[in-house]
Order: C-alpha cells, then structure tokens, then sequence
C-alpha cells in the first residue's frame, strides 16, 4: 500500500538514493529553528491542525477553499487540515492577549497542508516556522522580526552570498496606487498584477495596468528608483547596526499577494535565483481585529519559512553534512560469556540511567559479529565482561584510540568510560 | 471563534485557571521521551498525518472506520487522519527494511486523531510516544521493550509507588481457549469478553462466556493463578536482572482489544487507578505480513504511550514542575540612553550570535521600567552602555547576586557575564 501523493515518509536518515528527506535531517531544521528563536526570547506555542473552515475564509476570502484539504466531519462541522498559522495564532492571542505583556514574541512549528492541482513532485504538507510580535507598531519590531529571519538562515551556515531578503513597503505601493487612482476598490487588483510581475509576461501585466489606469513604464520607473520609505529608511539603519545590512536590499517587485498585509513585507530568496521563495512576511496590523470581529485589535508582523525550499537549499549548497548516521549509541556492551547475559544487564541498565545510549546483542552472537556490529555503529566505548579465577573483571575498550583497560570496579571502569567519551565528544 | 471540540490549543506556559496543555509542558515530555528512546538506541522516523483508509480496515478491519476522521479528499481518495502509527510504520518498514540490519528500533511521535462520539471533555487528538521492534522473535526483544517503557516512566521521576506494568500473554490465552474449544471462529469474541471482564457487569460476562461454552469461574481461577508461560518467565528474568522487577507484574486481565496482538501484551496503569492505561503494546508478529499482503514477514512489537493520561497523571502526582517560565531570557540589555540604541543592537547582536538569548526595550521605556522588566523575565545579567567624558562603558549586573562591574572594553564585559551566567545555570 502507498503513501498518499504529496506527503513524506521520514526514515530516520535519508534513503539511499531517494528524497533527501529524513527524521534526522528534519530534527536538525527543527532544533536550530528553536534555537535561534529562543536567543531572540520568541516562545514556542501550537494550535490543532484542524480547524473550522470559517476560520480561513473570514480571513482570506471565498477563493481560499480551492486551495484546500476542507471537508465535512461526522458532526456536520466544515473543517480543514490548516493551510496557515496566522488565523490559529490571531485567534489564540486575541483570546488571552491580556495575559501577556506586550510585544508578544511566539514562534511554532507546524504541519501544514494545502490541496492543490496535482504538480509533479510538489508536495501538499510541509512543516513551516511561524514567528511573530503583536503589540508593537514601531519599526523597529519589523527590524527585530527581520533580524531574527537572517540569523535563522546564518545558524545553518547560509551567507550574504546564499541568500538575500527583498525589502518592500505596502505602505509605499498604496502610495503609488493614490496618487494615481481615486477608486479603492481597484487596489485588490492592482496589487496581484504586481504580485505577478515578475513571473508574467510583461505584454499581459502591460495590458492589465492599463485597463485599472496606469502604465507598466511607471511601474517600473518606481521599482527602479527603490526609494526606501522613511519606515524603510528606519528598519535598514537598525539593520545595519546590527552588522545585518548585507543580507537585505529594498526591493519593491515585492508585494506579497495576501489580502492582509498593511505595512513592510519582505521575502527571502537565494541569490542563484534557483528556488521559490525560502521564506516571507510582513505586517499585519488589522488581521486580529478583522479575526475577532472587531473585538481586540493589536498590531502585528510575522514570516514563515518552509521546510521544503530551505532543506533543498541547504544540500544544493552543501551546507546538509549530518553526521548523525551511527552516532546514536555511545557504548557496544559486548556478550561473550553468555552465562554472563543476566549480570550485563544490570551493568547495561546503570549505564543507560546515567544517559548513556547502550548497545547489547538480543541473543547469542559471536564475538566477531558483535565487535563489528560496534564498529557498524560507531560506538566509541565498548564494554566487556569476562570470568576469572577470582571473580569478574570489566573490560573497557576506546574504540577510536583503540586502548583497553581492565578493572574489576565497575564504578571505576564507567570513569574510565566517561573520560573517554567525553574527550571524544 | 472557537476551535473544534476535542481539540486543544498549546499556549506557551499552562494559562491560568485553564487546562495544563501548553507548549512548555509537551516539549518536556517530548524531550524526555527522545532521550530515554536515544538511551536504548531507538531511532526516530515520522510518516504522513494523513493516511490511505484502506490502510486501517485492511488492519482493523471496517469497524474502525467509525472511530475515524475520515473522508474523500478532491481527488476521490478515501483518506483518514492516522489514528494510530502501527500501519504506517509497518508499511514504512516493510518497503525498505533490506536496509536497515536487524533488529530495527525505531520510535515516532505522531499526533493521532479519533472521531468518536462526544464525551465531555475527551479528546479527539493526542500525542504518543510509539516504539517498536522489528526483526527479533526471542523474548529478549520484549524484555528490552518493557525496559524502555519502565524507564520512560521513571525519567519523568515516576516510581513503583506510582505505577506498575501488567504482562500478559496472549499465547496463555490461547492456550486456555485450546484446550476448551475446538472451534477457533470463536476466538476473537472470547478475547473482547477478557477484554471487558474488569469493566462490565460480572452477570452479563458470564452470560456471554457461557454461551460460547465457557465458565467466569474458571476463567477466574486462571487469572487468578497468573501462572508465568515459560515466554514470561524469560521476560521476567530479564527485567529481575535490570533491576527493574517492582514495575512488572504478570495479570492476565490484560489481554489487548486488538486482533493483531500474538505473543506477550502489556499495559501500564498508575497504581491508585484514577486513570486510563499509561501505555500499552505487546508483540504482533504477524502484521507486517498481513499488511504487505504476505510480501515481507517480520516479526514485530511495540508500544504506544498518550501524552495526555500521562500528563494528567504528572500533574496529580506533583512530577510536572517546569521552571522554564521566564527563564528563556540570559541577557537583559537595558537602554538607558537613546542615543546609544545603534549601539547598543551592534553588541545584542554578538551576544545572540554567541548563542544567548537575549531581551531589550523594542521602543524608548523608562529605565525603572527596563529594570522591572528584566526581574520579570527572570533575566540573571543587566548590561547597560553609557557615555562618559572619555567614552563608552558597559556595566553588567549579575541580577541574581546583585553585584554590578564596570568596563569599557566589551570583551571583558562577556567575559564576566558568561562567568556569572555559567555559575547561575
């Protein structure tokens, strides 16, 4: 039986010529995304991955549904596999802002889900870090969220020649867009073409500006120019004071399609221009209010960044050397004298209630399968137990040094132990 | 807007007056479960939430199908959300397990789900620890099982006062049933009769045994005799030897509702029995077989461990005491001086840089203000930049032992508060 078309199975490391996709490989993403998080004080939270359909309509509209893995429960309830964070976050903070302090920085990290026309080898779940502040409207918390974007992709070894992230203004196209146009009504529209201008063929976008009013020469004129708004100006001498301004470039091809976005957006991309967006956000300010129906209303800024792009980067540029394969266990305890198997274990039980990961034969197995099962999985200490004429002696062995001790104390051969493998660590 | 019931929400820490979920809590249970499983050498693998149905009749059989979130995804699929990771595992393990040398030791932590009809305040989504075995028929494989599960427990510094492991077998059963019924169709609902035995209304159980030509008495007088099957007494011998003896009792109550249990089954309760089963598992060496159809035949067993009953029972004996609120802050920068704000973000960025997390005032704030904000962050060092006539000095503040130094070289300044950092920790 197979697995669904777009999901992934995660071996504990990746298949030998299969996906790159793995336990390991995912662990390795998920704990530096916690880490980086956690130096710029964002706390983690999580919401269900199912949630009322209604949820993402209110916020994105009707057209949403397309996207979706929506369905009807046994209830009668329309639901759907979330697509998104920021609804479950807006809601979630909107319910218990008042029990925080203000900015509220969070991250999490969830599984996300989108059901669209089948593409070959796109994948309809990927998991996503979502960070975001609410309760901050100065700049300077876009140039935090900003900062904590760049140093995220840093931790995994990325640089100014890897990856840069185009800064645009919302603030700056709906300028553009009133000094040109009195109908609001036509901003929606005029805010996909542009979306879309790089991907389209300019013919088209020049067709569809003039149709709303206004020349595709302008529009470029006005991307050209890359004029930073004072708000821009703000966030890049911020950046650049914490030594991050070459990582940044103002930007205004950037728009980001979303409906909600209200102030400075910005998008991360390799410089190779090889692969989608690696991560994107912006500015929120009115999506709590519009969540909670008026209710509460809190600035509020975020960016996702995606397993799948991110991962496909990081082997592209040789930048996914995991050397956890076989370094899972510390210690091999080797069974020679089986009428010694009982006596092991409770050796084996002291080791691993002190944390050490323990390897041991199941069943009986000669000594030279057994040493080569140690080697196999790159222990670095090996045990032994062995019967004398007076008693038992404890035999330790570094594996790596290739030296062997002997004592009859156990408690002296887990020192033993312990100094080597903490050298070895 | 409410979530959907049965669902919960992850805030950071538990709120106040609410339930005990929050993210805190579940990341240090998942933690705790990843080490003790890094311990016995268990490697982690994750597969799609979201599943074939085919998939769980073909194991269950159609009665699961009305426990389950499922439905038709746009594609005309029928799909269900994983109610449990056995399936996936074993199809996962099947289609590569010429990779992997045996025995195969893997563990997940999915997230399952289970629609069934509403009880108050039961929930339709869970976490669980699953670890399974692939690939080792002798018993020593069910002792070393056993062995993670009590350890699992016991690293959440549970003790044989707070829960105990009730063995058994379904070999025993079996054998009980052999040697008073000849017809084996009858089998399957003679073990849901032993299943339910502890719970329904002696009068009907006997009823029930009797029409298919048993006695309670005599089952009564089996279990009451527990009488170890040689199987068992390995398994026990194996556990004596760990130490591990006063976690372990044979009880032939147990016996395992699912059909595809074979050999030793187990489940773990809290010993004043407030709550459901801990855990529960047992060997299944007939699953992969029956899964792949009869391609691949490996012997198998595993357990599965809820994060909520284990929660709960963390709570009510006074185990759940995380002190990471506040605590996710080293470092408070306090800003004294506007003018110095540039500066001061070029020195955050290299303490975060060095891994600390680090708090500052994201807007101009009073410094009394700072100062309170860095006691309730429970932030234990307080830099500060100020001018003087020659230049720049930076006082760090140990907030712990109240003690201040001065220095005008940053430097020296990490120097002191890493010292202080590394003795506060």
């Amino acid at each position: 039986m197979e697995r669904l078309p777009g999901f992934r199975d995660f071996y504990p490391e990746p298949l030998p010529n299969q996906d790159v996709w793995s336990a390991d490989v995912r662990n390795h993403i998920f704990e530096t995304w916690r880490a980086v998080a956690r130096c710029y004080g964002f706390r983690e939270y999580d919401g269900p991955p199912l949630e009322p359909l209604e949820l993402y309509i209110a916020k994105s509209g009707e057209e949403i549904v397309g996207q979706l893995y929506n369905f009807t429960d046994k209830g009668d309830r329309a639901v759907a596999l979330r697509p998104e964070m920021t609804p479950t976050l807006a809601r979630m903070v909107a319910a218990h802002e008042r029990n925080y302090k203000k900015p509220i920085k969070w991250f999490a990290i969830p599984q996300l889900f989108r059901y669209e026309r089948q593409q070959k080898g796109r994948l309809r779940e990927h998991f996503q870090l979502n960070a975001d502040i609410f309760g901050e409207s100065d700049p300077a918390a876009d140039a935090e969220l900003l900062a904590l974007l760049i140093d995220t992709l840093r931790a995994f070894k990325l640089t100014a020649d890897d990856f840069v992230v185009r800064l645009s203004s919302r603030n700056a196209w709906q300028e553009f867009f009133n000094q040109r146009c009195s109908d609001p009504a036509k901003a929606y529209d005029f805010y996909q073409i542009i979306d879309k201008l790089e991907r389209e063929d300019p013919a088209q976008s020049g067709a569809k500006l003039t149709a709303l009013g206004f020349s595709l020469d302008d529009v470029r004129a006005f991307i050209q120019a890359a004029e930073p708004t004072a708000e821009l100006a703000l966030i890049l001498a911020n950046l650049v004071a914490r030594g991050l301004s070459d990582f940044v470039k103002v930007d205004y091809n950037v728009i980001r399609g979303l409906a909600y976005y209200t102030g400075p957006v910005f998008e991360a991309f390799d410089k190779k221009g090889e692969f989608r967006a690696i991560a994107g956000g912006g500015r929120y300010d009115n999506l709590v209010k519009q969540v909670t129906g008026g209710k509460v209303n809190l600035p509020g800024l975020g960016f996702g960044m995606g397993d799948v792009v991110l991962t496909e980067l990081l082997k592209a540029r040789g930048k996914l050397k995991i050397q956890v394969v076989g370094l899972y266990y510390d210690i091999f305890w080797l069974i020679e004298d089986e009428s010694l198997r009982l006596e092991s274990l409770a050796y084996i039980q002291q080791l691993r209630d002190s944390g050490r990961a323990v390897d041991y034969p199941l069943t009986g197995v000669k000594s030279d399968k057994q040493f080569k099962r140690a080697l196999e999985i790159k222990a670095r200490v090996m045990f032994k137990l062995a019967r004398t004429g007076t008693g038992l002696v404890f035999s330790v062995r570094n594996l790596i040094a290739k030296e062997e001790r002997e004592t009859t104390d156990f408690e002296e051969a887990c020192k033993i132990a312990e100094a080597w493998l903490s050298s070895l660590s």
